[in-house]
C-alpha cells in the first residue's frame, strides 16, 4: 500500500455508528496524529454546526477540532460565496446551514433572492416549499447540500435531504446543483483546507455511492472499509472499484 | 358531432378560472339540465369535501349537488376499500381525504397500516413524512391521489401533490399507485356513478396531459376546451389527439 500524506475520512459508519463509536477507528486517529499526518473529517450531514460535530467526536476519543470537520453545508456555502459573494440566498435548511451560509457572508433572505440553498429540513413547511419553488421559478439558482435520499435512525430510514429537495425539482422541473458526496466539489475543497494534492490524499468511507465515488469523481484514491452500508457482496456488480477494501480501519498498514 | 347521453366535466380552467366562473361553462350546464342530460364533475383537487365543491358551483349559478362531484380523495378512498374493506390507512392529506376515507369505513392509523394514502397536504410535517415511509418500507401499500405537480395559486405554481408525494416515492423507491386523472380509474369509478356507457359518454377539461388522457386512457371520447392549461399550439407534438377541441364551450353542438 502507498504512504498518503493526508486523509479524508468520512463519519457515519466509518467512524462511529450512530451514537457508538467504532474502536478501529479511534485507534487509527491516534496513528494519525502520532504520525502527524493532517486529516478532514467529510460528512454529508447538513444539519449540524462543525463545532458539534468535533465535539461529538471528542466525546468519543478521537481527536478534532472545528477547523478538521468540512459538512456539506460549508462546502455548500463555500461553493455559492466563491461563485457569487454577498448573493441573496433562500436557505431550506436546519441551524447547519444557516450558520455556514452566514458564516460565508451570504444574505439570507425570501425576498428575491438569488438562490435557492436547501439540505435536510426538519421543520420543512408548504410555505418553505413554495417560496423556495416561486423563487426558482423566478430564476434563482438551485443549489442542494446533498442527495442521500435515506437518513438512518433508530426508527428505521427516514426521508434524507434527497427526497425532500425532490419536491422542488419535481416541481420546478428544475435539477439542482448537488454539491456534497459522490459530487467531487466537497472533495476539492477538502483538499484545500488539508492543503495536499490529489495524489497523495485518500478518501477512505463505508458508503461505495457516496464516499468512495466521490473520491473517484474528484481522481483521489480511496479506502472502502466495512463497518457500515457497502458489503463485499454489493462490489460485484459495480465497474469503479475502489482503490482499497478493508473488513476494519485495524488492518490498515500505513 | 356525436350525442352524448353523459358528460363528464372537469373544474378548473373549464368550468371556472380560480374564483372566475366562466360564462360560457355557466351556459353549457344549463342546457344539461334543460335537456336532463346527467353530468358529472371531476376534480384532481384532493383537499375540498365534495359539499364545499358543489356549494363553490352553485354560487357561480352552476347546478351542483355534493352527488355531482367526485373527487380525487373520493376516488381513492373507493378504490382502497374496494381492495380491502375495512382497511387500515394511514392518511396524508387535508381534510378532503381524511374525510372521504372515513366515509368509506376505512381505519385511519399511524399504527402499523395497510396502506399509506397521500394527497395534497399543506400542513405537511417531516414527522408524517416519516411516518409515511416507515410503514411503506414495512410493507404498507402506496397510494396517492393524483401526480399534479404544479399548484396554480395567485402567487404562481406552488408545489402540488404529486411533487410533494416524491419524498415517499424517492426515500422509499417505491412508486405509488395514482388513481386521479390522467389514470383511467377515476373515469371508470365516474362511469358507474352516472349510469352511463363509456360509448356514450364525453370527459370534458382543458388539459391535455390530466382529462384528455384520462379518457384516453379510460375509452371515453373527449373534449379540449382552450379556456385553461393547454393551448392549440400545444397539441402539435402530441400523438394522440383529444377527439375534439373547441374554443369555448359556448361553440359545443349538442
Amino acid at each position: 500500500m502507498t504512504m498518503y500524506s493526508g486523509y479524508l475520512i468520512d463519519l457515519d459508519g466509518t467512524v462511529y455508528n450512530g451514537t457508538e463509536k467504532i474502536p478501529a477507528a479511534v485507534e487509527f486517529v491516534k496513528v494519525l496524529n502520532e504520525k502527524k499526518i493532517p486529516y478532514l473529517f467529510l460528512t454529508n450531514n447538513s444539519t449540524k454546526h462543525p463545532r458539534d460535530v468535533a465535539e461529538k467526536l471528542r466525546a468519543m476519543d478521537i481527536a478534532a477540532t472545528e477547523n478538521q470537520v468540512l459538512t456539506t453545508s460549508m462546502a455548500t456555502a463555500k461553493y455559492v460565496s466563491e461563485q457569487h459573494p454577498g448573493a441573496k440566498v433562500y436557505p431550506i435548511g436546519e441551524e447547519g446551514l444557516i450558520m455556514a451560509l452566514e458564516a460565508e457572508g451570504l444574505v439570507l433572505t425570501d425576498d428575491d433572492p438569488d438562490y435557492v440553498v436547501m439540505g435536510l429540513d426538519r421543520e420543512i413547511t408548504y410555505e418553505k416549499l413554495s417560496i423556495g419553488a416561486l423563487s426558482i421559478r423566478n430564476g434563482a439558482k438551485f443549489i442542494a447540500t446533498n442527495g442521500d435520499i435515506k437518513l438512518p435512525s433508530e426508527r428505521g430510514f427516514l426521508p434524507g435531504a434527497g427526497s425532500v429537495i425532490s419536491v422542488l425539482s419535481v416541481t420546478t422541473e428544475v435539477e439542482p446543483k448537488f454539491i456534497g458526496k459522490p459530487e467531487p466539489i466537497m472533495v476539492e475543497q477538502a483538499l484545500e483546507v488539508l492543503g495536499t494534492d490529489k495524489a497523495e490524499t485518500l478518501m477512505i468511507g463505508d458508503n461505495y455511492y457516496t464516499d468512495i465515488l466521490a473520491g473517484i469523481n474528484a481522481g483521489v484514491d480511496s479506502l472502502l472499509v466495512f463497518t457500515g452500508v457497502t458489503k463485499l457482496a454489493d462490489l460485484q456488480a459495480i465497474d469503479k472499484q475502489p482503490t482499497y477494501t478493508i473488513q476494519s480501519l485495524a488492518d490498515w498498514k500505513f
